[in-house]
């Protein structure tokens, strides 16, 4: 599984307040931190509080890039800001992300492939998030298709079903769980899947133990990435359990040691 | 998730023990134990020493049906041990288990249906133990016809892909699971489906985890029903959670606690 690591984001305060104060060893640390605990590529995301979120993300990419040569992951709603980040890229990039609607499909595939890029796409769209399977599995038709028709790499594109919490939202977990293994068989080569992960125990409590269920669910359904707190032991054990499972690693009685140290 | 407790069998030093002395009060307690940490049914077994298993089932039989009328589950790869325990037999019964060998359908079947039980049947065969997902199914297919054939109610059918331990046979594990899956397209009504679950960490160094991330694996794909060790506190809570993902639990925040007490 492609682990990113999703803490270095304005929403939280310690980095809220490192982004503000331009404070390089807080964020450092914390890249350094993920990449430790197993994420092999960092979310890159300035915060609902940012007031120059050009100029923020440009910063934040650049200090991470002092320390390390892991794939960065420029998240934000509006693609401009995405795409001054792009500006300062020196390490491989992701864009996170697009939705279903063609105003930013007509942006973001463009600059996806012209930075050699990977590209997040979440199945939404302006009309509202997705109710079931089949308006997921619609949108991500819709997504496939317009990059299929521009010729963006389908093994480039991590189709997004949308992450709903499972209190609000239960009767839907199935169907995301679903679309999954559905998102896989739409075209041929298949597009890749991923989850932001912590909003299914938003405003639970029991939280990691509701992630990593739902984890390890999605990754028998087969999962290719997700967003995900790295810092999280138990969900790095389970994950790193489910690959074992599906023998993507191989045992040996000290696995999960093993799967750290490489 | 029909939960059958398997901790009353005689390969545990202290239920070996208690079987040989004739000592109830170890199994009524691990009955019970069991039951409160939210075991649906009790697996019975004699185990490997014993010498009298048929003396020895209907002793645990009637011993454990003094302090439950919860199902139980009768455990021997001899169906004459099995036949001399539904001979005392009072609560709800399931067979464990036949294969996919005649011998054993015409033998155990007929019994199933005599003691209007449940009956689960590993897909396997004196030929060994299959090596990939085609000879599970073909099994399991096998198994299916000849219940159709005699008018046994698929409903009361659980499919076993008979799980292997990971340290020995990694690259079986996606086979399995996906078994599971298609176990349930077999037929029209669709035939359940059961693990035991404990062979899949036989060995390792961290089995819960193991079993635990194995299992929630497993309920995404579908299964019906798990034989494993309901006092494994962390085992209970993911499958607890799996099930309120996939809605069979309403959500509230204390549903660990919910699950427990009802």
């Amino acid at each position: 599984m492609f682990i990113i690591g999703e803490l270095i984001n304005g929403m939280y305060n310690n980095i809220g307040k490192a982004i503000k104060e331009k404070d390089k060893d807080i964020i450092q640390k914390c890249a350094l931190a993920q990449i430790n605990a197993g994420a092999d590529a960092l979310d890159i995301n300035c915060g609902p509080a940012s007031r120059q979120p050009h100029l923020d993300i440009q910063w934040l990419v650049e200090t991470i890039q002092e320390v390390t040569d892991k794939p960065l992951v420029l998240d934000s709603s509006k693609p401009e800001v995405i795409e001054a980040g792009l500006k300062v890229i020196k390490n491989k990039v992701i864009i996170n992300s697009t939705t279903a609607d063609s105003e930013k499909l007509e942006k973001l595939v463009p600059l996806a492939k012209q930075y050699q890029g990977k590209l997040i796409a979440l199945t939404t769209s302006t009309k509202g998030i997705p109710q079931n399977k089949e308006q997921r599995l619609e949108l991500a038709a819709q997504i496939v298709a317009y990059c299929a028709e521009v010729g963006f790499n389908l093994l480039d594109l991590y189709l997004d079903p949308v992450v709903l919490p499972v209190n609000v939202a239960q009767a839907q977990q199935k169907d995301i769980l679903e679309s999954i293994h559905e998102f896989k068989i739409i075209s041929e080569p298949s597009p890749k899947t991923i989850l932001g992960l912590s909003n299914v125990s938003q405003g639970t409590k029991v939280r990691s133990l509701i992630n990593r269920t739902f984890l390890v669910m999605a990754v028998a359904l087969g999962l290719d990435a997700a967003i995900l707190d790295p810092l999280d032991k138990e969900l790095m054990d389970a994950v790193i359990t489910a690959e074992l499972i599906l023998n993507k690693q191989i045992y040996c009685d000290s696995y999960l040691e093993a799967y750290r140290k490489k």
